[in-house]
């Protein structure tokens, strides 16, 4: 199962060689990860985050860059679950145009209080909705575009 | 042998948990390699790419954001090299105040024709500068500040 | 006749104050202009920029902040034209939530050669565009929603 | 009486233009308000929003950019004082290379308390720093090589 969208490379991405400046990368799969909380999770992420206190800090990825992006190109970012912690949650994350693979990147975030910076347990109903959000590719008569 | 400086944590780093928001220590990092270009390696890394048109892009890492940074704290960037291969640098990074580190990362960038984006041999200059970098370390009188 | 976009408030949009930090609404309202160039006007805003190598920088703004934006909340952005020069285009922007009127700023693009940064004359199917795009408003059936 | 600093226009700084994306200026200008706030004033930025809550956010603010500036240049930020009010600061900002001016500024503060975001008066002690930073251009033996 995968959570995916259209990401448009805008003029602001881009760097004097006229490619996407890596960082700018994280920020949109920064952006796809709300939107995953949002959309596919229906958790609402602002609310997670600004009205439970609950941080999302990512605390190790890995990544690599393998064909530039240009302004105005049209890709696709695509997360997927790969490990449920305690307290951690590993994404793995692509950027692609049509099936040329940009960027893979494997990210983890943990689960903190806000004001403190502590981890905490991925609360039970973030858990619950991330488990549906999985157990989703095991149905046999599941027809979400997105399936792999 | 390494290289480094001081980088302050500023207002437009940081996240609404008051931490730095991460993908701002991708971009404080290549301010370090940029550093690194003109003080470290007396190369002039403007000169290099807007002149010359060699680019650098980044086309892997690997990183451990292991505590936060928060606003107005003084930290310490440092770069080593890590290997250097035809067309590719590896360089080890790090984010620490003092002995505590905050962020470990690899970064693996590579020489390009800026304008077509193709891998180039990372020209004599640039090698001969890195390999003079790197041999202060095993000069036994050296006595800089900044070796390990 | 205007333009507008909901955009979301995103956690990079965000200061250590929970609301947006501003020189990110320069940046939204920077992809505000995109889409008008793309959507509103059918010109193609990265084909202007990349292969024909037309520049758009911005050359004047004056900017009222009235009311903090945060994480989480839709926004819309409109973009009204306010004066059309020989190579200069005034653009009234706002930001808006429902009545409530957030930012409103008045930016002044001009038209360059992108490689050399001299301004020339705004080409005449950009002008064209924009003409057509002007002439929208005094069509007395017209039906768009987007009418003020 | 004003405060300056250099700037190094970096790599991230710049649009595929080559030049600086302009909100990229208000970046830098916000850290140059945090090193007048540090070194010019010194009541040290963070200590003021993050440890008194005190927020600065900008209310207004006029901006003229008259010519482009380039990657791997040194330009000089200036900041002056324009006039306080009960809860507002308002500062004239400028970007130089030599004589050249690039950017000028008028950008309108206002103390608010961070975490409501209402208005407050200038506190106490912020108020006398800026009096006493203003009264250093009338004092007739002034040397200070940043005075006009």
């Amino acid at each position: 199962m995968h959570f995916e969208r259209e990401q448009l490379i805008r003029f602001s991405h881009c760097d004097p060689a006229g490619i996407v400046f890596f960082p700018q990368y994280f920020v949109m799969f920064n952006g796809l990860v709300e939107d995953w909380f949002d959309d596919g999770l229906g958790l609402g992420y602002a609310n997670v985050v600004v009205q439970r206190r609950v941080g999302l800090p990512t605390v190790a990825l890995k990544c690599d860059f393998q064909l530039p992006s240009r302004m105005g190109e049209r890709v696709r970012l695509r997360l997927a679950l790969q490990r449920l912690g305690r307290s951690s949650i590993t994404l793995a994350l692509e950027c692609r145009r049509g099936d040329e693979v940009r960027v893979r990147l494997q990210q983890v975030l943990v689960t903190t209080a806000l004001d403190s910076g502590r981890p905490i347990a991925i609360p039970d109903d973030v858990r619950a909705a991330i488990e549906r959000f999985e157990l989703a590719v095991d149905a046999p008569a599941a027809s979400v575009g997105e399936r792999r």
